[in-house]
């Protein structure tokens, strides 16, 4: 089989590794005579896989127990509104960072719960072209939280620092968890859906810190509040069991690899690298990012003309390659560059890149 | 590999030939070079199974286009707080057949949102031995609906004939959908959690009628509102897209198994044959639950002693059953038959209890 180079936004690339191991035993998990899809969430077996799963997430992460990692469904659209219930009080105010279509949807569906503010909109144009540094934004005193998108898979843009607050700080991390060390206990609440970096659609991550969670409403749908996923470990009804066991399988990959920094390391091999190109190009590659915004994870750019990106996008599929379209709403080409894409994919498009600019120039 | 005969509550087995199907597959999807964990939910290839997962669901219920059929993460848990949100409004009143453990969270979470009523509630001595006739209904007049649990996992109880009303009527057939031929056009919204007879954990199965969907509320956040699955044909964000392709195959099974009338003559089967030996030995095996109430898919029932019943599982164990024990919060023995259990696992069983009665008596 030849393997398909997958540069989907998301669902995207799973480390070829894990599905093997999750191919190897698909039909007796750990001896157990069946398959891990059937086992109950309440058995020993299923157990040490969550267990293990929320252990490795707070070790790469470098967190400890004031931090509890919880298993949801329902994807980051449910965190939008599953944040605001549980944090934005009547009376309160809370701060989101816009920065591209995802953080929109964000504050759109807090403001349906409560009141929430634009403390800052990188909008330009209709464009969104970079993230906000601490000094372009309005932050509300006492808000309830400030909330970030810290990778913006659409506008490929990133923040490589992150504003400065004094109240809690919340990001969507749906799209660059994992990708490099970072300092998360700047953050009281992370979430991501699995499906960029963490494994397969279904689950969604969430790593919140205890005293956030005592600001947490009470009274809520069991459901919507996090002090039910916290209490009852992810536990409290039957969990998406088959993708946190892949979540658990890829953070195995991860630490086996070695771990954050050396993801970092290869992350920023893969993104220099499709940079450099750009850069070496500037007449032929244009890149509507500023330059200390771009992402890691998306790579977008254009060409001169429309039909020279759609003969791009065609020559990829040729070579074998897929998701080299931009977003709809944007146009253009955009490589999406996750933890799981190899570098020798991304060479691969990168001489593909050069060799457009070369016969063209 | 020898297949343990699993019969837990839920998750539960999935059809071998299904699992092979997957494992067969799992590098490679329909020649995509990538595994369908790793396909767009926007591409065609997953379209198709999405699709044909909504049809293939419609064909066995035997419904036609008023019905929509979505896709939601969650769990049967997080349908409690969200049926509630759709259309338990101000001013209303939902009523609540109660049976069980299920369908009393199902009104706790309602009662947190809006307004509901126990429209019956079959506890007894602490006891849930039977479900509601219609005459045994108090209902409320204009009520916004009424709901019910289909089967109940702990009790062991089932509908065999539904009450009759005169507003919507919704069932959680998490634990019995698919079991056999129903009317479903008596109900106005189905939802059920997949684990028990449609696939893996991790997706929650909708079946809502359009007349319904037209009184549902209009403002919900995006995730909560029926409406948003329904017009986005449940593809308003990722939809947790492994465990979707899983149930469409299970579907795809039924069918090629001549559908739920060739279902439910096994599943009858199942049940007699264990119903039969408990009714042979009445002076060994009892069951709390009243005979038109008997469960199809979780066959309660208690031996002499305490010590009996942990011998009983035990020796299951060492045949290799799993999940012979009945709920801590009821004990005794649960037998749980749903759809993916092989008639052969339940003769096994079925001799078993033949032979301890005969050892004993």
């Amino acid at each position: 089989m030849t393997r398909t180079m997958n540069f989907n936004p998301g669902p995207s690339s799973i480390p070829l590794a894990v599905l093997e191991e999750v191919k190897e035993e698909l039909l007796d998990f750990q001896g157990t005579g069946m398959s891990v899809l059937e086992c109950s969430h309440r058995s020993p077996e299923y157990d040490a896989v969550h267990e293990a799963a929320q252990a490795d997430l707070k070790e790469l992460l470098g967190i400890d127990d004031s931090y509890h990692v919880i298993f949801m469904g329902g994807g980051a659209s449910t965190q939008f509104m599953m944040l605001a219930s549980n944090l934005l009080k009547e009376g309160m105010v809370a701060d989101y960072l816009v920065t591209g279509t995802w953080s929109k949807k964000a504050i759109k569906e807090a403001n349906i719960i409560g009141k929430a503010h634009t403390a800052a909109n990188t909008e330009k144009d209709g464009k969104f072209t970079r993230c906000p540094k601490t000094a372009d934004c309005d932050f509300t005193k006492g808000a309830a939280y400030v909330h970030l998108t810290s990778n913006n898979t659409i506008a490929g843009t990133q923040y490589h620092s992150f504003p400065e607050v004094d109240v809690p700080l919340i990001a969507d991390m749906s799209s660059d968890i994992l990708w490099r060390p970072i300092d998360a206990t700047k953050f009281d609440y992370i979430y991501a859906g699995a499906q960029k970096n963490l494994g397969p659609a279904g689950v969604t991550v969430g790593i919140i810190r205890d005293d956030l969670l005592a600001k947490c409403k009470d009274g809520l749908p069991s459901m919507l509040s996090y002090k039910t996923f916290v209490g009852k470990k992810s536990l409290y009804n039957t969990p998406p069991a088959f993708p946190i066991y892949m979540v658990g399988k890829t953070l195995k990959w991860l630490k086996k690899g070695g771990g954050l920094a050396a993801m970092e390391k290869t992350n920023r091999q893969k993104g220099d690298l499709l940079y450099g190109v750009m850069d070496k190009h500037p007449g032929f590659f244009s890149s509507p990012v500023e330059k200390d915004s771009r992402s890691y994870m998306n790579v977008v750019f254009r060409l001169p003309t429309e039909e020279l990106e759609q003969q791009f996008i065609a020559a990829g599929k040729e070579a074998g390659m897929i998701g080299l379209k931009g977003h709809r709403s944007v146009g253009g080409c955009r490589v999406s560059i996750y933890n799981a894409i190899p570098l020798s994919w991304v060479k691969a498009v990168s001489e593909m890149m050069e060799e457009f600019a070369r016969k063209q120039g």
